[in-house]
């Protein structure tokens, strides 16, 4: 059985992208990053959706990218609430978090090397945010190279590392549909930047809105309660 | 002034980089990473150096690469001792830590949008283990593309995020002389794999005998004292 690792934060996007890769016969490695997120909560919306999915295994891996600061989710910004959505894709936006996507995928690669795996799935999109950088195809396809050059399995045994990333092109109503049909139990995810203490969305940063747009479009019901 | 990262191990190789960025006239910023290696001890070194060249600021982030396991440095593997030099050279050793240079730099990355800077400076060198993947001028060139292309700070303002690897071309022996000439205090510096708990150096392990190797062939005494 092939082995897949895929980079899971418990959000909407990475728990779809599970169910793709599971969707294609692979054996599941979960990583999620505690990177000083003030959404903390979803790592616990990680660990069930590693178990609801069966993951061979789940590492759960502590960082700390409030040393750096500069992202409204790793520093005392505020998390910008009832944005428009045209404004909220036209920038890159203070939730911003600076090298995520490298740093996340740097631990994947080192997983990748050691379990070993050739194929590593990210749920980065280019549509909700059409500014942020590191999640642009142009961004993957130049990590994919750089792995390829950094890694010994690549370089002793020529097997090409391989990064997925099967939503970029998406928009979050194709995403949601096809998360529906591979069954995904989306009442496990969570999505929100600024959540209560017990978890429960905000309803109104880009992330939630970004989520409840997309089950409008798609015509299903979010299995998640909003206040208002 | 202009700002640079300094990776910064307290080794040999680091601790000349920070002198060459040092010589340089850049504003130093030092970034030591705590990531499962046996010889935790050279932290305190870092710290010591980062303080020598009066270091604008010195990060000591904290990941842990043993979650991955796969090298003598992060797993109860035995670090070899008395390896002929040309054997080293010719493979990839049980050393090697999967992925560590791609994680250090992306880390790197992540402070260099923050500050903001745009050069980071990396003691890497393709001689010493010539195998090495993420030591090799293909790999500096292959990220620095990456970083280009995955930051808000290059996307945005243009400027271009340089990878400077001073080191990878030269010989031990040549960074010991460029060190020298630039008064790098070697006694502040640690190299050792396996050292004694008090941080005294084996003097057997590879770290150990390419430093001895290049103090004798650059015909300069390591300050260090070895058992043997």
């Amino acid at each position: 059985m092939k082995k897949a690792i895929i980079l899971l934060s418990g959000g909407l996007d990475s728990t779809t992208v599970m169910a793709i890769a599971a969707s294609q016969d692979y054996e599941l490695y979960a990583l999620t990053i505690i990177y000083g997120q003030r959404h903390v909560y979803e790592i616990k919306a990680a660990e069930k959706v590693a178990r609801y999915f069966e993951a061979k295994d789940h590492i759960i891996s502590q960082i700390n990218l409030r040393a750096f600061g500069g992202s409204a989710l790793t520093a005392d910004l505020t998390v910008p609430k009832d944005q428009d959505l045209k404004t909220m894709a036209a920038q890159i936006p203070v939730t911003y978090v600076p090298a995520r996507n490298t740093i996340f995928l740097s631990f994947a690669l080192a997983w990748a090397e050691t379990l070993p795996a050739a194929d590593i799935f990210i749920g980065v999109n280019a549509l909700d945010y059409s500014g942020y950088p590191d999640c642009r195809p142009e961004f993957i396809e130049s990590f994919e190279n750089m792995a390829n050059l950094s890694t010994k399995i690549a370089t002793e045994t020529g097997q090409k590392i391989t990064i997925h990333a099967p939503l970029i092109n998406l928009s979050k109503a194709d995403i949601i549909r096809i998360g529906i049909e591979l069954r995904v139990d989306y009442s496990l995810t969570h999505s929100c930047y600024d959540p209560s203490e017990d978890g429960a969305p905000c309803g109104h940063c880009d992330a939630c809105l970004l989520r409840r747009n997309g089950f409008k479009k798609a015509q299903f019901e979010d299995p998640l309660h909003y206040p208002d």
